[in-house]
């Protein structure tokens, strides 16, 4: 057991990656500062102390709530990838200025691409944020299929 | 290999996560029942078979099968974040005791999540069952931080 | 470390792992062509080159790209689940033979929900494909909990 958090390739794995799970798990309260901020709610119990004449008007949805939700919803869609497939690819022993590499650049684009969505920064920036963790995730995934593929 | 599974916090660790992610995977199936019986369907092909005049009626949405959507939603947003930092922290080592009440504090409170989401219970229930949820993943990552840090 | 990725069991499930990750992480990509093609965006800036009076209109929803994004929730909520319970699963030292059934079972039950969905096929093909998944999943778990409970 111990003997994986002695492997200096998955002690950067893990701190990465609970890096980028944190990051992720910030988007909820982000999500709720929007919904009390913008006063924009899903649920009907969750504004039950409101006047009654408001509660209708609070159940809607606003864009500004829905971009923090979009962004939360792609951090789903590829930090969730990267964690598991860099799990795979930490244990296939890649050299760690390799791995350092590939960590930190996929945990930088995903700093970029929260901060250009929630900024509605200028295309093509978050579109570019994004591609880069998408070609940190592909080229580990390659690594690992390349050194352990059993069909 | 077989050494991990001998590894009673790891034990542990695979049972809770077990459970966290069966009980993730229960929502679709309940996404089902509230589709059929409350006559709302998200695709064409789901309708074909009913008649045609119906058939558009049934494409909706109902805020009952919302109300699920979002809870499936929740789960995903925050289960796979503790199960994926739940075995990083499972690696460090931690005493059995400390582990066990991590995993259970968390899986009793995405229960009674589901149970105050789905049932529409007076807030703040559904609230605090996320927030100590969201602690315990909080609290697991800290560990695993301050024993593993390589950035 | 080494000695998992010599481990034929886990060699074969790092393989569908990646394979049904790669999988999934093409539905990104998919939406992308078919808000182009459709001419359907949900950001303003991303927008922001077109002439003024189109701009507006190009912040629509579209049913293909709707349809898209359903089925790469659908990956979300059933691939993960499969990754993480298969990982488990994997170092509880099953057969060979039983564990590549259930990787090969999966990852074909995944792709063809994919044709099945964006294909718009008729029922019950995607309902098939998507519950042969769900069994796999379910399968991994009960050999998971049988060999490993700590409660």
């Amino acid at each position: 057991m111990a003997t994986m958090m002695e492997d200096e390739v998955f002690m950067a794995f893990t701190t990465y990656a609970a890096i980028v799970i944190l990051k992720m798990l910030v988007m909820a309260p982000m999500t709720a500062f929007f919904r009390f901020s913008r006063g924009a709610f899903a649920n009907e119990e969750d504004v039950a102390l409101k006047p009654s004449e408001e509660r209708k008007k609070l159940l809607r949805s606003h864009p500004d709530v829905e971009r923090v939700r979009r962004c939360h919803q792609n951090d789903l869609e590829n930090i969730v990838p990267f964690v598991l497939i860099g799990l795979l690819y930490a244990l296939t022993g890649p050299e760690l200025s390799a791995a350092l590499l590939h960590f930190r650049v996929f945990a930088g684009s995903r700093i970029l691409h929260t901060i250009t969505y929630i900024g509605a920064l200028p295309q093509p920036s978050r579109a570019l944020s994004w591609i880069v963790g998408v070609l940190v995730t592909f080229s580990m995934a390659y690594r690992v299929l390349s050194k352990v593929l059993v069909l």
